[in-house]
């Protein structure tokens, strides 16, 4: 007998005693799972694929996910926007775990769609308060000192934006996956406009991308040298053509439209510019009609992405919840989690690299006997501010805005598992 | 005129004004860059990606790199084995950026092809001398408290294995790319075995795969106890399948062989299993004739990515050198470069979360006038230890065995920026 055989032969044995002896030890662990008292063929049979040679090395240049995760893709929902071309795309929380977010999973906002760029010749020009005008290709920005490497979340000032008037979205892909967390490498924007020279009477910054819609934003110049750059980069690679590429400014803990795709052209003034994305869109309507502007910075949020109504309990007996928390104003210090709606809050665990501007993972393990749930997580980061209630939210904002809902998650988990997007007083 | 023709004319005035302003000033950062005194069609023209919409959200569910970055692939090397199922292909370490490697770039090793395992039907079996023999399906292993999330290193222990006999590749994706970095998701090893109940006579434990091959790999208790672990997603989704889908063993800075892949059974022993690979296999054979065995960690080693042999400098003027250390004894403390072959070092700048058995990212920033340059880097560990020389390591193990070689590599970049893979005494 060859030693391959013989290996096969021990694992078959094996697992025929075990398939025997674990089924009842299991009983404790998985109360839930149907587990058949005779043995099981997926632990006693060969399976298919080790009866054979699968597809070998670099048969797949760039790899991709299994034919078995195919359901774990960005959705849209077609009754939001009258076009896909200026629409948004929502990444899959409730399938993820960890903190990196898949670069193909990342959300998607678009104004005019996705701009297929030749990194030949894109150019990032800086002008207006400086001086010396600049214009600098892809490989200018790659000679600079001082390249950096950041984990940030980037988060669209709308997420949650349905939830204003109340529970409407079934699913925390949809009520909060407008937001991505990777690793950008790229300059920070301080390098450039030290390079360039800004002039004294230079305050405000206005950052424009190349694609048909030639999004613009007014930046303040000290957010600007504090810690903005320019990346080319996320998750050890270029950018994605969704994400910018091949340029594209980070705000970090900022609202994700001032995050300027296709970055082609900064300019420097003394005063904001009032473009379209900051007076019609991006501001605050209040319930009096008058409307908060300038709300750049994302304030402390989490949400629970299992169980969640994509997301729902397989069975009664031990069970892991785990959520996202984030804050635009530094790291996450603690996450609290209720099972009752808010009369009872636990300390969540949290878990993994816990930096600030980036989602910081959180778990709490609970045993579960069928009884409902009303479960949440509420967020409370460095600065000591904790994430409200929605109905908090509502009495100073009103319900007129979609930005900036940063209000506490329910998921009503019923006898059966599901859960369902509701809403408690 | 409205908001969008505005904001176009002012970038194309700005464009034009700037194109001929910056090209002057450009040229003290951008020497070796052929730049027109005259305005630039790049940047005075709309481009064709700003004339029309491009593609909507969710039109690719799953994104994928931009059409401009095919280059950027796993690649093999047909003379190094005599069939795919049972190669290797090599991470394009040349063509990324800090410390995150892309899943869909992760280096493979295979010894019966790619596995495609349906999860509903995996299980895990643990069994040997444990108190209670398990049989998990996933959805048991996710049920379990402790979940964890940890960025480690995987470097295949024949990494840099022609390199024993004198420089033969020509590329770091050639010479180092049997590595990647990523961020795991799973759970402690030590969970499941306290589960089941390790006897006082186990010391090993018996890893085994899943496929054809089913490999399997002997590894002390303790090491298994301290900080293995049982992972099911990487970089925030579902393991790849060729990285071990649904289930793969984390052995954390030990040689990837033992990180078995689609892992489906673990047996507690009392004493080595001694089998094929690690034996006739994953042996280090000294001059002598004698082999060291289960030579596991990894020890410290860094390359320089950038300028390399597919990376070569694009002209003269200011540099950006970029690199990799890592260290399966722990953190890295410092890396030193050297433009000249060793006779003068620099410390490098390391920049990003420098994580204990994950890769670290540096830099050094260097002015080139186009002499001729011999790069290379040394890491040092916090435990004091340093990347040794390739004759170093020879005078030790000689040049029968192709595993465990971290010595300092060497790129020599000529008058017209292209890098060669040469030795040096």
């Amino acid at each position: 007998m060859d030693s391959d055989n013989r290996n096969r032969q021990i694992g078959r044995r094996g697992f025929l005693a075990a398939a025997g002896a674990g089924a009842s030890a299991l009983a404790g662990l998985t109360a839930g799972t149907a587990r058949a008292a005779t043995p099981d063929p997926a632990i006693t049979e060969v399976q298919d694929w080790a009866r054979s040679l699968g597809d070998g090395v670099a048969v797949r240049p760039y790899g991709n996910p299994s034919s078995f995760e195919k359901h774990v893709v960005r959705r849209d929902v077609e009754w939001l926007t009258a076009s896909r071309e200026s629409s948004v795309s929502f990444t899959p929380l409730h399938d993820l775990d960890g903190i990196i977010t898949p670069s193909g999973l990342c959300f998607e906002r678009h104004h005019s769609g996705i701009a297929e760029i030749d990194p030949q010749k894109h150019r990032l020009m800086v002008h207006g308060m400086v001086e010396r005008q600049m214009v600098y290709t892809m490989s200018d920005l790659k000679r600079f000192p001082g390249r950096a490497n950041r984990v940030y979340f980037l988060e669209c000032a709308a997420n949650s934006g349905m939830e204003w008037r109340g529970a409407q979205l079934n699913g925390c892909q949809f009520t909060h996956g407008m937001i991505h967390n990777v690793m950008y490498t790229g300059l920070p924007l301080k390098t450039l406009l030290d390079h360039c020279g800004v002039r004294t009477a230079g305050k405000w910054l206005l950052a424009e991308g190349g694609d048909a819609s030639l999004m613009t934003r007014s930046i303040p110049l000290d957010k600007a040298m504090r810690d903005c750059m320019v990346a080319w980069a996320m998750n050890g690679e270029a950018l994605r053509p969704e994400q910018g590429y091949p340029l594209r400014l980070l705000v970090p803990g900022w609202e994700g439209n001032m995050w300027i795709k296709w970055l082609r052209r900064i300019e420097i003034g003394d005063q904001p510019w009032h473009q379209r994305e900051e007076t019609s869109k991006y501001t605050d309507l209040l319930a009096d009609g008058r409307a908060r502007r300038f709300t750049w910075i994302m304030d402390a949020k989490s949400v629970v992405t299992t169980p969640s109504p994509q997301a729902p309990l397989a069975g009664k007996g031990p069970q892991v919840l785990s959520g996202l928390a984030w804050s635009g104003r530094g790291a996450i210090k603690r996450v609290d989690v209720t099972f009752d709606g808010g009369r009872n809050w636990r300390q969540a665990r949290i878990d993994g690299p816990s930096l600030p501007l980036s989602l910081t993972r959180f778990y709490a393990e609970f045993d579960w006997a069928g009884e409902e749930l009303l479960i949440q997580s509420r967020a409370i980061d460095d600065t000591g501010y904790v994430q409200p209630t929605k109905e908090e939210l509502r009495q100073v904002r009103g319900v007129n805005s979609i930005y900036h809902n940063n209000g506490i998650q329910t998921w009503l988990v019923r006898g059966d598992g599901q859960a369902e997007n509701v809403e408690i007083s």
